[in-house]
This record gives C-alpha cells, structure tokens and sequence, in this order.
C-alpha cells in the first residue's frame, strides 16, 4: 500500500527537485493499438488488389511524404489512407470505400481514451513528490480531448502539445516552465520522441516500450548504443526508480 | 515616416502598459481567400450534380457536424470536402477527382504566407510600444508553419494556438502571460472568435473585417449590438487608435 499521501507534498521530495516529463500517446493511453486496427480494417478493404506488405510499404511512404505538409495525427492519417487507397487500386476504388475510409478516422478520433495498465496510479503517485509535465506531440484538437477524456489533467503542472518533439522544442518547453535540463526526466515510449532529443539538451530520459511502434519513430539499436538511458518495461516502476 | 524607434521602448509605452493581442489568419495574413479559391474548384468538380448554393449548404452542414471531432484546419476541411463530394454525388465521384481535392489540401497547407496590406510594418511599429501576443486559431502544425514564413515571430513576446476561441481560452492565455483584462485589446477579424469572447472576460477589443467571412463564424449583428467594442478598415490606423 503506498502510504505517501499522509507525508508533506514538498519534504524529501523537493530535495530532490526532479520535474517528470511524460509522454501522452502509448505511454500514458493507447494510440498505436488504435491505428493497428484502422490498418487490418484497411488490409481487407483493398487486399485484393495488393498484399498486406506492399500497402503498407506504400502508406508509410505516403505517410512520409505528407508529414512535412500534414504533421501528426489522425486528420493526415486518414488523408494517407485514402491517397494509399487510391494508388494501389490504380483508382479503381469506390467512392462508398472512401467514406467507409473517413468513418474509421472518424471512429479514431472519437476513440475512448483507454489509459495503459498503472498509469493512472503511476501519474496520481508521481504528483506526490514530483512537478509533472504532460509533452505530447500530435494534433491540437485531439490531443487537448485526448487530455481532458484521460482524466489524468489536473496532476500535471503544465501540458505542452508540441507540432514535433526535436531538442529545440524541448528547450522551448523547459525554457517557459523554468526547469534545469539536469532536474528533467522525460519518459515516454518513443526513443525517437522522448529519448534522444531530451539526452541531447542535457535532461536524462527513461524509456518504457510500448508492444508496437510506428515505423516512422524506429530508430536503429546502433543509433543510440553508446547513449544512457534507463529502459522500464512497466510505468508502475517509475516511482521506485525515481526514490533513488 | 515613423520616427518611434528613437524612443527608448520602455518610455511613455509602458506607462499605459496595454497589450496588444493579434490574430493571425485574415487578420496579419490572407486565409479565407484561398478557401475561396478552393471553393470555386469545388463548385467546377462536382456542379453537374448540385448548383454551387446547394453545394456550399451541404460542405457548411458537413463542417459544422465534424467539427466536434476534427476541429480547425485545412486538413479537416479536405475531409469534408471528400465526404461532400461523395454524398452530393450520390457516391459517383471518381477516385481521381478523390486526388485531385487531396492535392487542393496539400496546395493550401502549402501556400505562401500573404500577408494583409500594412500587417508587416504595422505589427513592427506596435511592437515598439507594446507587449505583443499572437493569438491564432487552428492546426497547430500549419499555424505554426505559417508563423514561421510570415517573418512576424521575432515581433511576439508570447504565440498562443489554440483549439478554440472561446473565454475559457483567453482567460488561460491571460493568466499564463501575467496580463490583466482591463490592459489587454484583442484585435481580430471574428467578431465571434477575437471580439465577444475577449468583452466577456474583461478585456478591450477591435474588429478589422476581412473582405470575406467563413460562415461559421458569423455572428448576427443582434447579438452583439449593445457590446463596445471598435471597428477599424485597416489595420494601419490601429498604431494611432491605441495612442489615444
């Protein structure tokens, strides 16, 4: 049982003085699992004209391709698909599929939030000891109803949706929140996202896996062999290893 | 010829000490007229099926209905358009049409940042007397960008983007940036998204129409006819307006 909530919110604590990033998206509530499914939903619709690995070797270009224009999130997504849909069929797709197309981006972004195992508890306990940041990435609109549907807002001292999570954003971030690189532990489950760019401007980074990851943020082992990071393989950790 | 910048920027500014909040589309730069231009392609693509009034009616109810779900956006609007095109069509539109109204999106997301007559030097001249907020509505990804290529970031203590205008947003935007109400003028061109909801939480606003208005945000006049707020044609006369 965790008898924390009878101690003083600032004693031992704010010694330590560590401000917790974390991370929205597959580390607090399921997104991925969300897309994998819109993907097999898409791999029946058009399967017949391509196998699965070519379409999604052609939506993951596409995806690319659009990013630049399209930034994150479901909106851009549904659009790749529909673009994707088009070109493996050489246009011989239907009008109907296409509006069966924008109703699972609509299903998507109407998703219930579905926050991963422990991490309600994990966040109500790190807010105990620890100023909380929430740094997600993606779409305004659903990231802010993601946000507020999670129930999870008022743990967090500040929430910080960013268009593209690269050092100089994280910078931004702790620039406007007054933290020290050195006191930030961002925690997310993209190495890509909340790892590497955090290591870079002098934060430490814990990073808990999530059971798929968009081609998009895979970085290769050899990228980031050499550089230090604590891999959690449960969020319910994340308070233990913050204690030490 | 402005002579301003011989003034030390702290002098007789501060002592009024008003902050200036500006909007970014229609206000410092065009927006709505490249809805526009995408419209009347609309209207060419699928006018053997629908007259151009029963086209706008069915694109304005299918915005209005996805809106709780999409948000703002051009990427939003693309998908409406799709969904508009399939449905006035009776599901007869071609895959290549489907294309063609993506590439209008990608067209738009990419379209250069033209500013509004006078918005570049006025923006300038205000920041020499005055804090300075941006407040835009919208996808973050292309408000963001278009902030990047209006040239006009380096002008703004603080940029705000948010998912909606409404008074529960101003008063965060307020509270974030240490500004009282009654210091605070909003300066837009929405009398329901920079206007109303600035009056409601205590602040001072003026509305600089633009030569079209989305029909979304339209407001009878009724509505608003008892609240002060002023009304300017350019927003070359806000430097003097904001003098006296």
């Amino acid at each position: 049982m965790d008898t924390a909530q009878d101690v003083p919110r600032q004693a031992p604590a704010r010694v330590a003085d560590v401000v917790v990033g974390l991370d929205g998206d597959d580390t607090l509530w399921h997104s991925e699992s969300i897309f994998t499914t819109t993907h097999e939903r898409f791999h029946a619709m058009v399967g017949r004209y391509a196998t699965d690995a070519a379409v999604d070797e052609h939506l993951l270009a596409t995806e690319q391709r659009n990013l630049s224009l399209f930034g994150y999130g479901v909106k851009g997504f549904t659009l790749s698909l529909i673009e994707t849909a088009i070109e493996v069929t050489a246009g011989r797709i239907g009008a109907e599929d296409i509006a069966t197309i924008i109703g699972w981006g609509r299903e998507m972004l109407a998703h219930p939030v579905d926050l991963i195992d422990g991490a309600g508890e994990t966040v109500a306990r790190l807010a105990r000891r620890h100023r909380l940041v929430l740094v997600t990435k993606g779409d305004l609109f659903h990231q802010e109803s993601k946000i507020a549907r999670s129930g999870l807002a008022r743990y967090f001292d500040h929430i910080e949706i960013l268009s593209e999570k690269d050092p100089a954003a994280y910078r931004t971030v702790l620039d406007r929140c007054g933290i020290a690189p050195a006191s930030f532990v961002m925690v997310g489950n993209s190495v890509r996202s909340d790892v590497l760019p955090v290591l870079d401007v002098g934060g430490r980074a814990v990073h808990i896996p999530y059971r798929v990851t968009w081609a998009h943020e895979e970085v290769a082992d050899d990228e980031h062999a050499d550089r230090p990071y604590v891999r959690l393989a449960d969020i319910r950790d994340l308070p233990g290893l913050l204690a030490h």
